[in-house]
Formats: C-alpha cells, sequence, structure tokens
C-alpha cells in the first residue's frame, strides 16, 4: 500500500486519514499544532476536530513538516483555502518532481480571484494536482457512511491513480474532467449554504429554503459557466450534491455561521462561535468581487454581501430576494 | 374578490384556502367527509389534515359538489392525483365553459401514463386547466412563511389570470410555459423523495441522501425530457425545488413513509401510518411502467419499484445504487 501524507489536521483531513488507514495505507498526518498531533499519537483521536472517532494505528501524526512530506508520493492539502498558498510556499523546498498533490478545500483565492488547482501550480510549479470534491460531512466519511466524491486535475492519468487510491465499497469516487467546474461549484456552494442558513435562522421554512437554493444552483452554473465550467459538473456531485449537504446538514458549518446570523449575531460573532473556517464568508467575498469584474449578475452573493460586510438587515435581504419583480420563471 | 372553490379538503388545499382566504377571496371548500367540512365549519379548524391553523371567516365548507361550484369561476382540483380522474366525472355536469380548472395534485394517470393536465382535459373537454406546482409544503404557507411556486398551461393567458389569484407578498407565483416538465417534475421527485427516505431510515447519512438526490435529479430530467420536458424547468422550482423540500423536509409524506420503509415496515404498513395518499408510491409504479416502454434508464425508480412491490431489500437496493460501476460521472 502507498504512503499517503495528510497536510492539516481539521476535520476532513482526519476523516480521509482514518478512512484511508483503514484501508491499509500508511497515513502521516501533519500539524501545526502540538495538541492535535498528540491527541492523535496517543489518545488515538483528533478531540478538537474529530471527537469520538477512533484513529487507526497506522495514521501517524507529526509537527515535522519535512518528515511528513519525504516518504510520501501522494500529499494532501488539508488546510482551509485561505492557508493553501502559505501552505505551498511552506513546502516547496520539499516537493520533488514524482510528488502528486490532492486540494480538499473549497473556495477561491480572495486577492487573485483564482482557483486553489491555479493557486498551487503557480507556487509549487507542478501539473501533478488533483482536486477532490463533492458531498462528504467528515463526521460521516470517517463512520462509513455511503459517500461520492469527484476528482478532476489537468491531467486525469494522475486523477483516476487517486481515484484508486481513495475508492472504497462506501466512499465512492467518480472522475470528471471539468476541472474548473469542479473547483468553482465547491466554493460557490458554501455562499449559497449560508443563505440557506440565514433564512433557517429567521425562522423561515422548507419552503423558503427549497426557493433559495434553487435560484442558489442557477446562480453557481452563471458564474460557474462564464469561468469556463460546464453545466453538467454543476449540476453534479461538486455542485448540486454537495449544495445540497451543505445547505441541509447541521454538519456543515456554513449552514451553522448563517443561522446564527440569521439570528442576530454578526459575521464576527457567528464564525467565533462555529469556531472553524466559515468558508462561505471568504468565498463571499471573493466571488461578489469577481461577479462585478465579469458582470454576472449574482442576486443572492450580492445581498449576503452586504449582510455580512455591511450591516444590511438579513430578514430583509432574504425577503427582497423572495420579492424581486421577475414573473416568468426561466 | 373573486369566488375560489376548493374541491378536497387534504392538507394543501386547505393552506391554499386559508391563504387566499386572508387575501379576501370568498372561498367554497368542497369535502366528502361531514366530519372535515363540520370542523371547517364550526371549529374554524380542519383537525385531521391541517390542525393548528385558524381558518378565516370566508373559508365555508360543504359536501353538496353542486353547490360549491355553481358560484365560482375558478375550481381547484385538490385530490390525490389517482383521484383526479374520478372526481372530473362527478363535476363534469356543473363545469360551465367559463370556469377555470386548476389543479395542484403532483403524479400521473397510473393505468394510461397520461399528465393530469391530460386526464382532465379529456373528462371536462375544457382548455381552461392550470398547473399549480413547486416547493410549497402545506403546513408552511398556512403559516405565510415565504414559498415559491409556479403555474403553467396551455393557455398562458389563464396562467397570468391565476398567478395574479394567487399571488401575495409570501405566497410567489411564477408562470412557466412548459406544461409538460411542471407536470413531471412535480410527479417524479415524488419517487426520489421515498428513496431518500427510505435512505434516511436505514441510517445512512446527508452524504448518501445528496448523492441519491443528485442521481434522482439526473433522472427526473432523463424521463422528463423523453416525455417533451424542457432541462430549465426540472432544474427549477417545480423539479430541483420541490425534490429538496420533498426530500429534506419532515413535513414530506413521501420521505416519512420512505423512512418507515427503510426501517422494516412494509409498504403497506408504512402508508397506513402516514395516513395520507403517499403519491411517490403510485408514481413508482406509473414511471417504472413508462421507463421500461420508453426504455429510459431510471435506476433509482427500478430499485425503489423492488423494493415497493418485489421485497427487495432496501438496504441492498441503496448499497447497489451506491456501487454500480459507473467510473466517471458525466
Amino acid at each position: 500500500m502507498e504512503n499517503i501524507t495528510f497536510l492539516g489536521g481539521g476535520s476532513f483531513g482526519t476523516a480521509l486519514s482514518v478512512m484511508l488507514g483503514k484501508k491499509g495505507s500508511s497515513i502521516t498526518l501533519w500539524d501545526r499544532k502540538t495538541s492535535v498531533v498528540e491527541d492523535i499519537n496517543i489518545k488515538k483521536e483528533n478531540i478538537k476536530y474529530l471527537p469520538n472517532i477512533i484513529i487507526p494505528s497506522n495514521v501517524l501524526a507529526t509537527t515535522e513538516l519535512d518528515k511528513a512530506i519525504e516518504n510520501s508520493k501522494y500529499i494532501v492539502l488539508a488546510v482551509p483555502s485561505h492557508a493553501v498558498r502559505t501552505l505551498c510556499r511552506d513546502i516547496k523546498e520539499f516537493i520533488t518532481k514524482d510528488k502528486v498533490i490532492i486540494s480538499i478545500a473549497k473556495g477561491i483565492d480572495e486577492e487573485s480571484g483564482d482557483r486553489l488547482s491555479q493557486v498551487i501550480k503557480s507556487e509549487l510549479n507542478t501539473e501533478s494536482i488533483v482536486i477532490l470534491s463533492g458531498p462528504s460531512h467528515a463526521e460521516e466519511v470517517a463512520l462509513d457512511i455511503p459517500t461520492t466524491v469527484v476528482v478532476s486535475s489537468e491531467n486525469m492519468d494522475i486523477a483516476k491513480e487517486v481515484q484508486d487510491l481513495f475508492m472504497t465499497n462506501k466512499f465512492r469516487v467518480y472522475t470528471n474532467e471539468d476541472l474548473i467546474g469542479v473547483e468553482v461549484g465547491g466554493a460557490v456552494k458554501n455562499i449559497i449554504a449560508l443563505a440557506a442558513g440565514i433564512s433557517d435562522g429567521i425562522g423561515y421554512g422548507d419552503n423558503t429554503k427549497a426557493a433559495l437554493m434553487t435560484r442558489g444552483m442557477s446562480e453557481i452554473v452563471k458564474i460557474g459557466t462564464k469561468l469556463g465550467g460546464k453545466k453538467e459538473t454543476f449540476y453534479g456531485l461538486a455542485g448540486m450534491g454537495d449544495l445540497i449537504v451543505t445547505c441541509t446538514s447541521m454538519h456543515s458549518r456554513n449552514r451553522r455561521a448563517g443561522i446564527l446570523i440569521g439570528k442576530g449575531l454578526t459575521t464576527e460573532e457567528a464564525c467565533r462561535e462555529v469556531g472553524m473556517v466559515v468558508e462561505g464568508v471568504k468565498a463571499c467575498k471573493a466571488f461578489y468581487k469577481l461577479s462585478c469584474k465579469l458582470e454576472v449578475n449574482m442576486p443572492i452573493t450580492e445581498i449576503l454581501y452586504k449582510v455580512l460586510f455591511q450591516d444590511k438587515d438579513a430578514k430583509y435581504g432574504v425577503y427582497e430576494l423572495m420579492t424581486r419583480d421577475k414573473k416568468n420563471e426561466i
């Protein structure tokens, strides 16, 4: 079996480590925080980010980057999207030509609007990059609950390698050649999930949320195709599938943050209470900027931007979305 | 304000009566059951089908069909899909040319595979038929929770009339010219909701359900476009929107029935326990037949058919769906 390294001991990285560890791979998990590393090595549990899951003995954690990377061909970047560039700079000297970089974060670079595979490519100067995305809450992956994801790459041979590496009876991995679509779908859905959470927090119903999600889906397709992605991808696992799971599950931090904002907390207070990175907040800023630049109409993103960063009243924002003038659906 | 008649005192018909009554219309609600009629007229509550909602004084119930219909231009058929044909035969003699028939059921005719608007047209020999569909749980509509629906017709002028008739600040009505799409979307989504409920009942997770719903969506598009509907409609409120609300809300009878089947009850036991008509059971039979006839591959519908009617093990059925051979997503 292969050696696989996870850089970042968050919930999803840990869950995949558990799954691949059980499959038989030797896993090295790097994290900056000594407490996380010690919990994994000594208590066999990532108490802070994935409690109540036993970590198999072939998953070993370390705080040393160089040692974490040296013996593995597969390097999984398992940090939040905004930390990907810095992590790449930190590992650059250890990344030899034979390594395959796998990214599991969902977001885009706020500054440049670049997709994460573009960030990785420019920082690490490699083409062996695979993006893994889809509806896959960590808590369920760790419990072997049936889950489907997609992998994509500019080099589909490597994507297929990663497909085989991650595939199990319960964790089903599909390939999709539309790298842009896979990356953009995963990033934008967090914006819609935040908005859906706000609707829940206000006390609106399932009817309201379904309407928001349906309109949100068309927003994903509009910006996504403008950026070069394919409609089919957005209507697949990395778009619609992930949108659904993020908008409806209490496992979703984006949804949870939205609920708190809908109940009256500020963006900062909500993020602090959720305690982990809320990707939708960053994605909203980045995609609002992009939509202005590319002149793509994204009403949910725009109103959410005003709610998050300009003190717009959330309840009125959702109401505005629901009562827009439009009379014909399509 | 207009007089509007609802034929059928189920939850959705009652909820729309409450909403339109509050808007100011005079509503006549017909039901076969004396108990329902008396509860509405005397207790101002439909205790059996929509408890805890106060019915406005301008909603009056009756058991007399002819009197219910005579003074209204707008006749809303608010019975389950399998009862539409019989109801049409019962009211035929009272339907004059000036009446507008509005259908709010979701399903197709099991025998013929006809859409409900086709059934109504052939039975009542009228073209003034409007279909109303979309993500709209009765319990939320009655509480004025923001809700969006679509109306469609072969005669869009009449659809626009009905749009104005039903539109409020909280109940948003859009027109959509794709009558076939609106009808088929609303019918097939109940099949997927049953399957999603089964997955929940087995104890599978949000990841699993999101995967099922995403594949279900592509099944809706496949059969729906084959029948002449438009993709955009299926990705809109009457397709995706309604699919989401039906698969994720505990208000959904289809989902609730699925959960019970997933927990081991037979189809009959589950339907009895839910206590109201479970449209997905009938839709599954009808669309399985249609998919065989039209040679459209509908794996979820097919496996659900075997679970519902041929004692196939539900858990193994979902597992089979998750582990099909396919390796590329699109």
